[in-house]
């Protein structure tokens, strides 16, 4: 049975720090869903998950992620109906520091209890990884250049908002 | 003279965990005071504070808290005049990793120094200490099983609310 | 070159804390700005910028830090475009905790990277340090005594809004 | 082509905590090698390496770890070079908190670098997980009760050492 | 039944924010044992333990600590079976930060499942906390000045050591 | 008056991380003294103090570091003694995460109370900051490639060692 994870994150927008993490996945297993998740107490989205879903697509074209990667959207019910949804039992994420790892330790052990979804913690690329969506949306507002951490489909998008 | 605890909390609801903290206080001092905070900066109350006081008071029954609990709520002035108010010199938080401790911190500081109130650090039960009541009535909303980790009384008004 | 450093801040209100760090930073380089920042995230200032920047410059005069410090404010725009047009290459912040430097650390390498600009982390004296301004204004707000936390102008004003 | 996972270690020994991490590393991974290292600069070895690997052989059985699952030792060389001898590309390392994420983040970026080699994080059963083999042989030395711990091969010899 | 606590360390030397966790504990709690406990895997005491036993006693006259405070040494056994023998469930750690508290997790669950004893951590007194008895004899050995860290009966016992 | 910073370590051996603190640091400061220092405890050097101090001189001029860079060592006294010696009143560490900030904050506030001295972090480039000096040795003594680690005079030793 192939072994399909999912990768779960806002994405406003995905930045190369979320593309490694899905590279990562797409090496690790056989399938990966890239699943934009709406959450409904950030009433801060920059994109609309549909943009938000359109970026990742052609980010993975633009940066050549390799193997089988979907990309979907979720916006209402648990993440790990998604899962059930499609037949995963494997979440991923991208951990920077050991203060991300407790931030997500409470719904990861949520998730194992509701659904026997597991959560995979993989670090991303270092040169990448430190930099936040919203710390993108907040330079990017401000006029700042954040094409090294986005990319082109990205950078051409947030230059369109200012 | 006995010696007076107060675990104060949001309890926005009670959890299994809290529970746990607050039975483990109550074999560590001679009275506890579990205390419904009312934070104004929080306006996304689940169950206003008369109904959270209940329910934990059905849940101290329900579980089987030994010793002398007393329940209360807190709506407005300074944690420490409360404990002033009841002879209390003891404030009880569980922790359940280094950085809720470096987050309670600076509080923990400005109590001793305004009233000379001690906080105390307890380690809530491994298996119940990860998850939240913000957790909680997230996972809850969506239509998650959140059994394990509320007591019951709990559970039937999380019912109610969806 | 003079060394010029950057001390950044919302300073709602200024601490002790905060002068024990301006003035660490006074004896390290040659001249420092204290520069108020306007984070348009949070809604919740206590005192407009003009008053802050008044604050901190009474406060000063009243705890006496020594060498070349100037006050200013920067509302719009990235700080590293302030840096930019004094000339200075470094910020300065004060850490009490490592979560402190967790959290810092992704504006830091961004920071770096958009213009050059070095982050320092000072450790500010441990007595005082724990101690941050939204604390102050929730407890005052409240009506608890914080004068040993913030120098005697502020004091003043905090006691002019209760 | 199967997804090979190495779970390193000590092992001296075998915790209920490190079984409950190969399970899970079993349910995600197509075969899993537990290797235990022969660390040299520890010279406070409780079990040789032989006895270890025994163990860990009897446990696999006892708890019953589902999917293919083998037992083997490295006594020098990288570890990265196991793992190309297996054609693996997968490490997976249980975390019971942050702390342990950074210290085992310079040898996962380094094993990166070095063979391409992926450390996947997981965190073990909270019941379970904060207990340590270095705490075991303490505990266990001094006459103390470790049968919640381990499993019960490992609980016999250690009441054999004693 | 009076409260008991154990307050337990190496104490080589007891420092001024030992004394500052006993006093602590000495409010909190109707008796309070504080333990030399000897680390069999630490051979590098500077004094041994009925000097360390010693320099505690003259220290809690010195510095005044109220309350019933008894001294001891520990040097075979768990220390929950001195809590056993003393009628203590109560043992108390001082921490200075977030990563004491990981530190000392793993210890405090393994003795609350072998003998319900419950560990309670305190935050020393910030201007105090942060120098370590390691750091004391460091710092002494090489000749600096560590008098505002320790009692004078400490102080004078380290000069001769020179 | 010139500021002059001590960057100290142990260098054994010097990484390209460490580079990278002391080209920071020689930005932000008038001169720099990178001080070998020779820690008593550890008795697990790989080079001796003058091979270290060689390798930092050639490195530096290998990577071209900026400014004024001395090289010094110091195997005696405390680390506060040279900086009087020289005139210095800063120590500059390079710190990868809160955790080395929690390491480091003890000798920090002991070196301020000593002798006045300030300890500045700098945050390394994410690119090389997490590979430590023992793993380079531990990694090269069991054949791994550690070029992108360190410069090419140490890859040179290193190999020379094996």
């Amino acid at each position: 049975m192939p072994k399909i994870a999912v990768v779960p994150g806002s994405f406003d927008p995905v930045t190369l720090g979320h593309l490694d993490v899905i590279a990562r996945a797409a090496e690790l297993f056989d399938e990966v869903h890239v699943l934009v998740v709406h959450n409904p107490d950030k009433q801060t989205a920059m994109f609309d998950a549909a943009r938000r879903v359109r970026m990742i697509e052609e980010s993975l074209v633009e940066v050549g992620v390799p193997g089988r990667v979907v990309v979907g959207e979720w916006t209402a019910g648990l993440l790990v109906d998604y899962c059930r949804q499609v037949g995963s039992t494997i979440l991923v994420k991208g951990v920077r520091s050991g203060e991300d790892v407790a931030y997500e330790t409470p719904m990861a052990i949520m998730n194992r209890h509701l659904a026997g979804v597991e959560t995979v913690f993989l670090l991303p690329d270092a040169a990448r990884a430190h930099v936040s969506s919203s710390l993108i949306r907040q330079v990017s507002a401000l006029g700042g250049d954040v094409t090294p951490y986005v990319p082109a489909t990205v950078a051409r998008a947030l230059a369109e908002q200012r």
